[in-house]
């Protein structure tokens, strides 16, 4: 054997190890792909045109050779929350946080105990509160969710989420998501899109838990928004009090503008169920390129609940899916979930 | 050999394959260490207090061992922009751009011609434009960034990045920007943290050229904020306008509420250059584990400029560094970079 010949076969036998493993690689990762294809990312959906529509448009603009491809750092999808993300009915979450914590603002504040709404509330007569008008509401959620510390406010809200729970499952509020919805979550990420909640709810009540629950950031929570005010306490440590300013109204129109003002992109799909998700459904499926627009129908009383104008049933005061939120859907492409045909679980905790 | 030997052969065989290829990996990785460490990151910083207060930031918030680990979600990181990430003398350039705007404001609308401030500013007297009164430039900024789409304001602002160029250096805006502060946001982001504008210019005028610029993305850009209108075209697609209704004054006490509504998350460091910025820096510092607050003092009149009282120098109407300032921050552990000592290169275009 040569001085030579040493180094050559030494690189032979590291290119055979390099082979084999290459092989072995390959082996492995052909007997994988067969099996992760198996494991449907949106297995609560049963298979029907929404179902594909949602696996068509993230093709699409996920494929560096279609025309509607889109730079993952570009992708962005939001989420409307109440009603889309979770349940909404009979009341909603952040309402119900907001009731209870009258007892606390009165024992802090003694002199409204006699006064509207708040005898009313500290009544608990439920039907009473029910029909309370909105002017009350929101003199309710001004004394609940305002004048506070944002620390303050964090553990309250963190408080009662780890304790209160609704009438009808009898749990947690935050287990009352769909699972549907958390698997399109996961399946939006996975496939580089950023997952946005663009919710007309409390921007900082959301922010509480939506990390831990949907795995979104908070800053990817988007929501009616309130000010704040910079000040400092007794040491001189700077703190931000929650103020009764309205900074966004994230409803309706306010939904797009919000989206402006947080994000600075148009979404390439937005998922809504109420009026108050026209205006960014609207926005989204007007940009170039594929977009997708989406529309939860709650048409399953038996497994959730069934409500609006649009199936015939009676027309509520929260998520009003109406007729002509409907014939707008028709008419321009959007899609329409239908919780009881294409769902085949709703929630988690049940199968 | 027996039936049983056989696969104990080959486990041995592959056992070999895959020790041999660790070694060559550990090899190549222990070769590779020494010549990446060597690849200064921060290669404009010279060696010093300043310098090592930024690595041992970065090492002590991202080493999983030390007391001061921050996930890597929730490594935020802020920065001012005019005066910290480019020049901010002797005019804000978004300042320029909008002068530069009058002329096409004045064609639309030719009754503001002999109107003042726009009189003054259509004569081209820099000296008497440079003495408009706040009143005034608020009246040539609301004219030229408001009552437009969105779209249209982006492709007027992008028109006029490309073309304008400053009169100092001859060069687009957007090369008088820092080159170790583009080293500074790279090594943070290499190290898992996000990195934010937060500056108290037009929040919209900052995203069109950010992303190309600072590889900051729009929904990572802070500032002063107007609100928009939706509303429709004559073809019935949707599209925002600029309104003149502030949302957002992202200046001072503005920078910690703009930074709570936006990203809801306290940074781990920020960087300012004048009392704008005085917030922000004690509300990051106010926060549990390692905080980084850090000015950047314009004291290099040959390469850049020197401005503010804190060196004896003329104070001057845009950024602001006082003594207060700099008193403030020698007792509250803030860093202060001084341009002329700690960076040995100034901008990208000069040795």
């Amino acid at each position: 054997m040569t001085h030579r010949a040493m180094p050559q076969t030494r690189v032979g036998r590291f290119g055979l190890i390099a082979a084999l493993v290459a092989i072995a690689l390959f082996i492995a990762c052909s007997a994988a792909a067969p099996a992760r294809a198996a494991d449907d990312p949106l297995s609560s959906w049963n298979d029907g045109p929404t179902k594909q529509a949602i696996l068509d448009f993230v093709a699409t603009t996920t494929d560096e050779a279609s025309p509607n491809f889109v730079p993952p750092a570009e992708r962005v999808v939001t989420f409307d929350q109440d009603g889309t993300l979770w349940v909404e009915k009979p009341m909603y979450s952040q309402v119900v946080y907001c009731l209870s914590r009258v007892p606390d603002v009165v024992k802090a504040k003694p002199e409204l105990a006699d006064v509207e709404p708040f005898k009313t509330v500290l009544s608990g007569d439920r039907a009473a509160v029910a029909t309370l008008p909105q002017a009350d509401l929101i003199k309710i959620l001004t004394a609940t969710l305002t004048g506070m510390s944002v620390e303050e406010f964090q553990a309250a809200a963190q408080k009662w989420l780890d304790s209160a729970k609704d009438a009808r499952w009898h749990r947690p509020y935050t287990e009352l998501t769909y699972l549907p919805m958390h698997e399109l979550l996961e399946y939006f990420r996975a496939n580089g899109f950023q997952t946005y909640i663009v919710t007309g709810g409390g921007q900082d009540f959301v922010r509480v838990y939506a990390d831990r629950v949907y795995g979104i950031p908070p800053e990817q929570v988007v929501g009616s928004a309130a000010g704040t005010k910079y000040g400092y306490d007794k040491q001189g440590k700077p703190f931000l009090t929650k103020e009764p300013r309205l900074l966004l109204n994230d409803n309706d129109a306010g939904k797009p503008e919000g989206i402006h003002l947080m994000i600075g992109r148009r979404p390439h799909a937005s998922f809504g169920n109420s009026t108050g998700d026209r205006q960014m459904l609207e926005y989204t499926k007007a940009g170039d390129g594929a977009r997708l627009s989406m529309l939860l129908l709650h048409d399953d009383a038996e497994r959730e609940y069934a409500y609006g104008p649009a199936q015939g049933l009676p027309d509520s005061k929260v998520g009003t899916f109406t007729q002509a939120l409907y014939d707008e859907a028709q008419s321009k492409g959007w899609i329409v979930i239908s919780m009881k045909r294409d769902w085949n679980r709703v929630f988690s905790f049940a199968e």
